[in-house]
């Protein structure tokens, strides 16, 4: 279904990393979204990134972050900075009052994240985090299996893992292995999304104690290349995840209730663009003398309308356009939701660093 | 295939425990195994246990288990007893010269059960645990694919989940909550296979440190009805389980190696009888802009000839039948396997039992 925008929000994009290319797409297939500009602290980089993004000929190219910042036409900005520069430049966004998606981890820790969302309370603008997988259809078919109390029951542990192959050149050179740039390494970056995953799980729910695993493994630099947790929550609910920069591309979410077990294995990521699939058991058993399952696990596609990172943008968009056309206030559902996730990054990183002691979650 | 076997070891059977039906009918239906007696503290309940289970007329009834052990004429023995009386019978069968098929776990504790290998060693006889899935043609499959160094490469970590929704009578009068019979309760019955999937995917090494997860669940007379656990190799490998009798039905493993990732949904039941399904990915990557899987992770689906249970007796009874006729000597790698799945087992207790300490392995 094709809908018609009058109104687009134009987005300035800050940087060009490998991930704005996708999300450059994303914006140009969203009906309510438009590529207005980018920056980049190299305007020849800008260019190219323009010309080989799907920007139009009018957009607007920047040699600089404040430039594009000064653009009063811009009205949003994805930032897929790396993460030691969030605090900075996030604040800069939101007091020239552009509304924030922002690329995962939000920040170094909750302590700066917490000013990044008091900038954008104060300024009266919205903020998203680039997590795209909460945007997919399948998200929310899932989240009905998961709140229905006779299917899945009570919810009594979650169990994620996301992994890959990162590679030599990676290991080497990607601003996710450097202390001065994304400094949470595979915790901020893969074990994001399994901390996500947990929490929407949960509901939001935040455990009462975080516990890492023990064995992570760093580089020389002491950034996290691989690591894991579980966490528990005061009903009794466990979960436990598994993020690594050093095994095969592996995305798997695992729900357990009293009566029923969700199964995904491509969480953040869906094998194929056009729909996503899940698979779901209830009230499984056996077949008399044990030798079979009855019922079986249920596979369910979902079809996929548009990419989920352009239903994350047009999501986006639309909370923008109620605030700029209807002056709606700015949606706190995903600042909350960012602020969680870091919160329990945060805590995962203290325990590592505190030698697997377990962490009390005061929220 | 069938094949014609002029010596069938003759089997006679502990008790008519559940779990005794359907091994019986695998021993109807293993080539060169035959159902010939079986011992109850009720004649009565052995009368029915065996018309209902396909014996043959002409099967020994006893009403102790004495009786059984007395009969010359029984080679082997399948014990489904009760955790803690595993001690006392194992060794008077061991004793009595049958060779044993004992049901896991296979003691209450390592010290136990070394009682026990030892009473086999002194009499000649051939052990075996119960672990039915060892014997599916689908996990030869899958060993073939763990140990390709470039389609898995160097295995990194392993997940296993185990647990089904156990009830309300069996969480009140089930053997598997009771202190004085089966004192391990879910550790023992379903982390057992958890403990053995890792320990199978990572080729019997065992662990440098077990850690026992927070969170464990106890019924009032402290027998655990949910617990976890995270292991870790001296190579920097790690490995999870989740066992419980408190969430729906699920046996999922998951094997990450640095090129390849290995998953399977009913490693110890598969869901159909006839075949075996597990889904297998090598050097899994991203569609340009990171908008679907490639390769996707590809299934394999293995016929099964005969179901489990009934290729584990057929090895066990082809094991007792080269003692027999030719003189060999037992094979060894089957205590061996339940001796290191017993002592991670105990660790895991331990580690509970100690407030989740970390546990050093020295086996």
């Amino acid at each position: 279904m094709a809908e018609e925008y009058t109104k687009k929000i134009k987005f300035g994009i800050l940087g060009c990393a490998e991930i704005a290319r996708k999300v450059s797409r994303a914006i140009t297939l969203s009906p309510n979204s438009q590529l207005y500009a980018v920056a980049s602290r190299s305007i020849e980089k800008a260019k190219n990134f323009a010309s080989a993004n799907g920007f139009p000929s009018t957009a607007k190219i920047y040699g600089s972050y404040e430039e594009l910042l000064d653009d009063p036409d811009v009205d949003a900005v994805y930032a897929p900075l790396p993460t030691s520069l969030h605090l900075k430049w996030a604040v800069k966004v939101a007091e020239k009052k552009k509304h924030l998606l922002l690329e995962k981890p939000v920040a170094l820790d909750v302590k700066e994240f917490d000013v990044i969302v008091k900038a954008c309370e104060d300024n009266g603008v919205q903020f998203m985090d680039g997590t795209m997988w909460m945007h997919n259809p399948r998200t929310l078919k899932m989240r009905e299996f998961l709140d229905d109390s006779e299917k899945f029951g009570e919810l009594r542990s979650v169990h994620s893992i996301f992994t890959f192959s990162a590679g030599d050149d990676f290991l080497k050179n990607d601003i996710r292995v450097k202390p001065d740039l994304d400094a949470l390494g595979a915790l901020g970056d893969v074990g994001w999304y399994c901390i996500r995953s947990i929490l929407w799980v949960a509901d939001y729910e935040l455990p009462k104690t975080v516990t890492a695993l023990r064995g992570p493994i760093f580089n020389n630099s002491r950034v996290i290349l691989a690591c894991g947790a579980s966490l528990q929550w005061e009903d009794g609910k466990v979960a436990t995840f598994q993020a690594s920069f050093l095994t095969n591309l592996t995305m798997d979410v695992t729900a357990l209730g009293t009566n029923g077990t969700l199964h995904l294995r491509d969480f953040v990521i869906p094998f194929q663009e056009t729909s996503g699939t899940f698979t779901f058991a209830s009230k499984s058993g056996f077949e008399e003398l044990v030798t079979g399952w009855v019922p079986l696990p249920s596979e369910h596609i979902i079809p996929t309308d548009l990419p989920q990172e352009a239903r994350m943008v047009q999501e986006f968009s639309s909370l923008v356009l109620s605030i700029k056309e209807s002056g709606s206030q700015p949606e706190k559902k995903w600042p909350s939701i960012s602020r969680k996730t870091q919160f329990v990054l945060d805590a995962v990183k203290r325990s590592i660093d505190q030698g697997f002691e377990t962490i009390e979650i005061f929220s």
